[in-house]
């Protein structure tokens, strides 16, 4: 009879298993990992396909002393399990529960919070900068996919740490997928090392390195030119990164333990730094995942007997993001579209299926998606580069120069902005806005529903500079009529941005509020509490935040609330107020009026700025963080007729 | 008799000249580069390094149809005087004069504005798609140089444009520099390239590639096998581009004009994206700048016979900074600072020299450069890392992911902040407070002069969180007794910030000026402007722009002024007159609450923001750019009375 995992004493009971044992430890994890993420959602596939590994590192390394960074993150699973902490899976993701990426502050085991790709090998760096500059003598391992592989950072990473000659371990866990099928030279590159004869004889060559007893730098140094010599005869294809200093073990089976163990010993004893390379596969041992890997991804709730997911709730932004960029496709020739490994999780499937030699996954290279996108456009092309908030600030620096300043008409179609829910700190969208919104030329949408996330695309296609279209995670409310031509829009194409950036649904004495996006919700329920405490309140949706357009500016509300999803240093809040309070000198002179938009220079009224604090927000459903930040619609409410109190306003 | 370089119709002449002509030729640009950048300063050694280069450019290839895309661009130089702008060298990087970078407004063969590193390949790969899908028929060439090559950025579209298959031709201008010496994995295999025996027969190989007749894909399939059959033999190291999935020609001898053109027809031939190896020396052909590549690298206006720069104005703040982190690497022995291949120009030269093992030049790769003092200081060490402002940009996603999230002890030094004057749109450090103030838990220092500064880093050591550090390029104002121990640094080492954040040095009835980072010093001036014009003025210097302290507020004032080096949208005026005039609801309960920063909840007065309009700012010197945007001392007080007279405020 096993012990079932809560059981255990891990990571100590596991060094004294047997492979045999592991192996049946095995079966055990994906079993519970099945189980518990079909309840909770989470990122199932990469951690079934990395139970062997993660088995062997544990076994081989002797953690917290020797550490272990888990590039992105999201593949921890296991390691939570084996570092005690197979109780959290009931709370997995959820608010106030375990997080679904590796947290300091949850155990010593973790050692760095990741959570953006391509991350680990830089990390691993500059601990071993660290250990060395203290005389240390510990292992330092970073497990990367060969996803994450793609990112330029990554790269940089490997280009220093290879020169360095430092002692670090780099697992590169090969599965051929980043969420979506990896792709590029690289990519290519590892497939050839798979199929490659050597795969084969592994077992044998492994042995064979183990066996070299660890006598340091000069042994090292020996192996090195004995294996320059034996490189093109034995392993002619781990080339490339013997090319660029590190020593190439591989490829290893990644599901069988006794294999990875024997490399990962054999590379404790290389005095430099060194890359395993493990060929796993992603969903590995549940057919449903294997055969869909990427739905399997980061997956909702789903029934574990037929690999289904449960019911959602009804359609999501990405959907119609999706579906709207494929009309514009249909529509007008020059629409291509980019994703960064993202294919199926920002709507644009159907995209890629109907236009093939339209559509890009760039692999997780965000910047490159970005200046790729800008030689499209500068050449006549309108690409629409659908990158998730929170990973689409890997390019910022490539928006401003290479889209920006040359007024590129580029469209970013930028999804998952706002609080994005249990994926947590690193995964929320809510610095877009405001580091959009600094950069000159350009205009950035926030639609709500679906008419005006279309309409944000049609304008957007029309106007010809860069455009940002920023909508959040989840449902998007349905409209009729969503497909007509926005009224902006004139015959003759001349459009009127006042006519589109803001709509006033309500009008009110009391209170003015201005809401952003998918806030326009919140504000109707915030409007039916406090009109049902006799408040009168007005509504004005905002669907655009720069340029920002002051013409439904009513100065006759006593106060006037901004509501954003986003945070408030250097939001919409913050952008609206200082346009109506403060003055600025030969404002008109200099900056760009893209649009007719009125600007008012006076208004001694009140503003209350309502958004996410200056915090990093933690995972957990989106109602329940709401509520903890008091932006859920009655505590919102509650703090109006607070402060209307506190200014001795009278309704 | 020679004409002089005035008199050609380049490109057309070029085409019909021998290639003993064009080394002539060459004499003669050099010639004209030496006299003209020794008169406006500019980026000389790179120019001189790529002299035979853009020869053999603008004679293999038809530009504009084909297009010739500058990586960085500050390269371009023999581009221009070849495409008819040799008389813009006279006002070279001057104000209203010629960009030294390529710029689409000035000639059809620039065919993007580039300014920062590792773009070209995506933006080839860009343009290709472009013209694959609209069926044209012309060259794309990306020229970039080693340096560029460490930049994740440019991996990402090797990556790319490789599996792509596209026709692209990327020139590898090899001359093992970034601005400092180059480094990394890449870095070396490129230096075995140069030293293998290949290079020495390339003139023959190139001979025998170029005999090959261009029949289409199959041809190119059928060399492709043949030469993965050489492979071993003639090309081995070319290996790591070959392995990625691009042909490799090569190394060439980037000073030899034949060579380079016999390359350049052999890659015309072939039908995917390749790869030409170019040896050059940076610099090449003036001594000077042979033997000081990285002070030639861009300089100021110096002595063309003697090579020494002509006199410059007082001590930089860069000098100042790297002088303050040497002192601070003497005290502490955690401290360890890196650059991303800018040691000189970021003050950190006398540091690399005597704590060579706590330096780090990490190459082109500032997000890299981030991500691994991220790993050293969550392991006990605490980087100082120094990077420009604009290029600092590159790592927005690391500095908040990476840095700010776990809180680290990570210390930005950012140099070149605000306008920066010759080097124009891309290199101007405009966006950082807006940016960096919308991190939480980040800390953002603004000094000004040398006491300001060194007080900066010393206080930035004690936080340990994240801090930026943000002073100008130029002359610092120098201080007496610099050196002295913060104030506001107790002797249990208990931190107050508002003895630092903010400082008054004059109170002033009608307006009161709060002067951000090295506008400290224009508030001086126009101090005695206004006050010769009979207003009281008070200055307040800030120090600090994030937390925003408020102590010294001074409700008496009638106008308030905000003054900053950066743009407005997102700056300190847009935040301090948020803080001023609107209210977040329970901010004090959500908000880091570093410092015991006083903040305002009611303000009536006027605020006037000033700074940098929403618009990319051109290049020029700082002197010009500010006077046309109204930014002197004499327009901000002429404004500032305008104002003060509209708003019918007396003295």
């Amino acid at each position: 009879m096993f012990k079932s995992l809560y059981e255990y004493d891990f990571p100590k009971d596991l060094k004294k298993m047997t492979f045999d044992e592991l192996d049946l430890l095995s079966y055990q994890i994906r079993d519970f990992l099945i189980e518990k993420v079909s309840k909770t959602g989470g990122h199932l596939a990469p951690n079934l396909g990395v139970v062997e590994l993660t088995l062997a590192l544990h076994f081989a390394f002797d953690s917290p002393k020797d550490k272990l960074i888990w590039d992105v993150g999201h593949q921890s699973y296991v390691h939570k399990i084996l570092t005690g902490r197979a109780k959290g899976f009931d709370s997995l993701r959820q608010y106030g529960g375990m997080s679904g990426f590796p947290k300091v502050c949850e155990s010593p085991h973790d050692v760095f919070d990741t959570g953006h790709s391509s991350t680990a090998i830089s990390l691993a760096m500059g601990m071993s900068v660290s250990r060395d500059l203290k005389h240390g003598d510990y292992n330092i391992v970073a497990i990367i996919g060969d996803g994450a592989m793609t990112g330029g950072l990554a790269f940089e990473g490997l280009n220093n740490i290879s020169e360095s000659g430092r002692r670090v371990i780099v697992i590169l866990n090969d599965n051929g997928m980043s969420i979506s099928p990896n792709v590029g030279g690289l990519a290519k590159h590892l497939r050839n090392l798979r199929t490659s004869n050597q795969y084969l004889n592994i077992k044998k060559t492994a042995k064979k390195v183990v066996d070299v007893p660890y006598i340091g730098d000069s042994l090292y140094k020996g192996m090195r030119n004995a294996k320059d010599h034996m490189k093109y005869a034995l392993l002619p294809k781990g080339i490339l990164f013997e090319e660029l200093g590190l020593t190439y073990l591989g490829p290893v089976d990644g599901h069988n333990v006794e294999e990875l163990v024997n490399a990962m010993q054999a590379a404790k004893k290389i005095n430099g730094p060194v890359l395993i390379h493990a060929i796993t596969k992603k969903g590995k041992g549940y057919r449903s995942a294997e055969n869909n890997p990427d739905k399997f991804h980061g997956i909702g709730s789903f029934n574990p007997c037929t690999g289904l997911p449960n019911p959602s709730k009804g359609i999501s932004y990405s959907s119609i993001a999706g579906d709207e960029i494929l009309s514009m496709a249909k529509d007008h020739d020059d629409v291509v579209a980019v994703s960064a490994a993202m294919c199926d999780a920002t709507g644009l499937r159907k995209f890629a299926d109907k236009y093939p030699e339209r559509f890009f996954d760039v692999g997780i290279a965000e910047a490159h998606g970005v200046t790729f996108s800008a030689g499209m456009a500068v050449s006549g092309l309108r690409p629409v580069v659908a990158i998730y908030s929170s990973f689409l600030q890997r390019a910022y620096d490539q928006i401003i120069e290479d889209v920006c300043i040359q007024k590129l008409p580029v469209i970013f179609a930028i999804d998952r902005a706002g609080v994005v829910g249990a994926d947590g700190e690193t995964h929320h969208g809510n610095f877009d806005i405001a580091y959009l919104s600094t950069m000159p030329n350009m205009t950035v949408f926030t639609p709500n529903g679906e008419k005006q996330l279309r309409e944000a695309f049609r304008i957007a296609y029309k106007l010809k500079f860069p455009c940002a279209i920023r909508y959040p995670r989840g449902e998007c409310p349905l409209d009729n009529n969503a497909v007509a031509e926005p009224n902006c829009i004139s015959e003759n194409t001349v459009i009127d941005l006042t006519k589109y950036a803001t709509e006033r649904s309500f009008s009110g004495q009391d209170v003015d509020i201005w809401a952003v996006g998918r806030m326009q919700e919140k504000a109707k329920e915030i409007r039916i509490i406090l009109e049902e405490k006799g408040m009168s309140v007005g509504i004005v949706n905002v669907k655009m935040v720069k340029p920002i357009d002051l013409s439904e500016f009513d100065d006759k509300a006593k106060i006037i609330v901004t509501l954003e999803d986003g945070t408030l240093n250097g939001g919409f809040g913050e952008q609206f107020s200082s346009k109506l309070y403060t003055q600025r000198i030969d404002r008109d002179r200099f900056e760009n009026n893209q649009t007719s938009l009125i600007s008012k220079d006076e208004y001694n009224n009140k503003v209350i700025t309502i958004g996410w604090p200056d915090k990093f927000i933690e995972h957990g459903d989106v109602k329940n963080l709401e509520k903890k930040y008091s932006l859920d619609a009655e505590s919102i409410a509650e703090s109006i007729e607070r402060k209307y109190s506190e200014l001795n306003l009278k309704r």
